[in-house]
């Protein structure tokens, strides 16, 4: 992978950057719509590139090697090939997923030993095995397999917790240098950074990442809950340790808010299921504010869902039609809501980029953060 | 509305017809895809448009009746506006949804009381009413309201109800004579014959619906149970009668076998959930016979869905990726099966009647339903 900074933003850190893998061109910064299972809920191949045209979406791992697991993603040649989405992709290495599982799952030096949300099997992950299976699933981009620590966090949990970490990206890099590429294009590994919210620890773990020279790094273990300020001082410190001239990937951030203000700290790449999940119950973000879709007052409201007209929805379908869908129970209703929300992320950082590349971001994120607090 | 009739096959009594009315063309042999609340589960308006391509779609008065409302689609300016179909649209008057709903429903000579299957409320039909209805939702072609009976029926209870759809019939056009249509195009009503699966009753509803020389004529009360044989049969006595020159609607049926098969016999227009519905299950109509995508058998099947690629999901989505789709319930699954079986039904009924105006349309129906009876 070749990483590109083509701005940095003069009153801010933001920057425009541009990745550029054996799957084609990113532009940062950049949203990358979450497909859990080899699918963007409720969104054709077809609209997701035609319509809200990101230049990478995020494979989930965990949900992935259950279902439709390693061996039929290795006979269809790879994850691209068996889903049909020829961009790029990024999978996460399960760690969110599997501390998700709470009580199901048991952490240990060795890996992580958790019971199937599916049928209860038993199955371990461990440093070596995620970077087998990220091998086989053949994302562009695979991630480091961490401990993603819960908020709030004691201090000695989180300071073991982060070295353990450490531990298992030893272990991981290590493993991958006895696993050659398994289809005819590359993959570029990236390291997590923990530390909760301890800014000690997450300067000491961002050193230690940046220490490790990899294609492009990454923050984990935060938006579990913390207040936005305390996410923020978190990326702040971490982004002054990263190297400038690689790729820097928030994961698992969040709102449109968020985004800018992460973008404003040096962040370059994003996923979050917000949009989608916000979507599926009637929540649409806006350049003005958010909607919830759910309420009476648009029953009769048969103006255009969103002016802006980002994606064929929009002016399509009318508030009132898609409330109706809703109160109707109607799955057209999850289906237009999701592709609205997603092409107001990706139209959100693909603004957020030009303005960068013009100058102008900050004052452009400021209005924007005013307005984009609202609820119509 | 004006109906002509193109080609009549010599074989047969298969027709190839064309309806003009103020939203446009609709060619015959059509299948009209069912648009229950204002929308065909899980497939957008354009993809509908596109892909689908239908001359006309279905909607369910009793449905639309309980959500949106008449005055959410009064104030919207029809059905048509509100869901943004510019194409033709035809309402069933929901005599078959009411009657479905058996022990929530009480039939009267003055109409039907019932309890709505939403929140339990009770409501009242009446030919008047429906017709009322059916003025605000408006469709181009819409129905009269009857009573459908269940198979198999007591002959009795048949005759009696047959009566009684007779005189309901009488109160729809008395009424729609008071009523002027409510948008700038024009509405043309359809009545319906019924009589159970008693020949003798079929031909005298069908005299009596012939007489009121309404614009196009239905067959309601079949596809409730009956073998495909007594469906057959009753359409056979009941295409004797109904005049030649004007459209007929066999309501309701059918599967991909019996919906060549009464056009065979007569038939113009068919309007069945089962293309829908099945593909909700998992279920795909093919040339060459039905799939059951869920199981294990296409889990490793990376070849296209259907190779006759009549719409787009056909060629980019594999049977091994729609079977994953199912097994991790994801709705996707559901949108590509209801798009490919959509897709098939109106090729199906568009190469009918090529076959007809080629003069070889029962060598190709025998051919076709021969393949199709077999389950791949
Ligand atoms: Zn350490
Ligand atoms: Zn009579």
């Amino acid at each position: 992978m070749k990483f590109t900074l083509k701005h940095t933003d003069p009153h801010s850190k933001a920057r425009a950057g541009e990745m550029i893998t054996d799957h084609g061109k990113i532009e940062t910064p950049i949203f990358m719509p979450v497909g859990t299972v080899a699918s963007v809920k409720g969104v054709h191949q077809k609209e997701l590139k035609e319509e809200i045209n990101p230049d990478i979406i995020l494979g989930n791992t965990y949900h992935l090697y259950l279902r439709p697991k390693t061996q039929i993603l290795e006979k269809a040649g790879g994850l691209h090939k068996f889903m049909g989405w020829d961009r790029n992709i990024l999978t996460d290495s399960g760690g969110y997923q599997v501390y998700s599982l709470s009580e199901n799952r048991k952490i240990k030096e060795e890996g992580v030993k958790f019971k199937s949300h599916i049928d209860g099997s038993y199955h371990t992950f461990t440093p070596e095995s995620v970077m087998e299976i990220q091998r086989i699933i053949g994302a562009d981009i695979i991630m480091a397999f961490d401990e993603c620590t819960p908020y709030p966090c004691d201090y000695k949990y989180a300071q073991r917790s982060m070295h353990m970490t450490h531990r298992w990206l030893e272990r991981c890099i290590k493993h991958l240098e006895t696993l050659p590429y398994k289809y005819d294009y590359s993959q570029s590994f990236f390291p997590i950074v923990q530390g909760s919210t301890y800014k000690d620890l997450r300067r000491q773990s961002a050193e230690y990442i940046a220490g490790v020279g990899a294609e492009g790094n990454a923050i984990g273990g935060l938006s579990v809950g913390e207040p936005a300020d305390e996410m923020y001082a978190m990326t702040e410190v971490v982004c002054e340790i990263l190297p400038e001239d690689k790729p820097r990937y928030l994961m698992g951030v969040g709102t449109p808010i968020n985004i800018l203000e992460n973008i404003a700290l040096g962040i370059d790449m994003f996923d979050c299921v917000m949009p989608t999940r916000n979507a599926r119950n009637g929540m649409l973000f806006t350049a003005h504010g958010t909607i919830n879709i759910k309420n009476k007052k648009w029953e009769d409201d048969f103006s255009p869902i969103d002016d802006m007209a980002i994606t064929f929805v929009d002016t399509e379908y009318s508030k009132a039609y898609l409330r109706h869908l809703f109160a109707a129970n109607e799955y057209l209703g999850k289906q237009i809501a999701t592709i609205h929300n997603l092409g107001f992320y990706l139209w959100l950082t693909r603004e957020a980029r030009k303005h960068i590349l013009a100058g102008d971001f900050t004052e452009w994120k400021n209005k924007m953060v005013k307005q984009m607090d609202k609820r119509l």
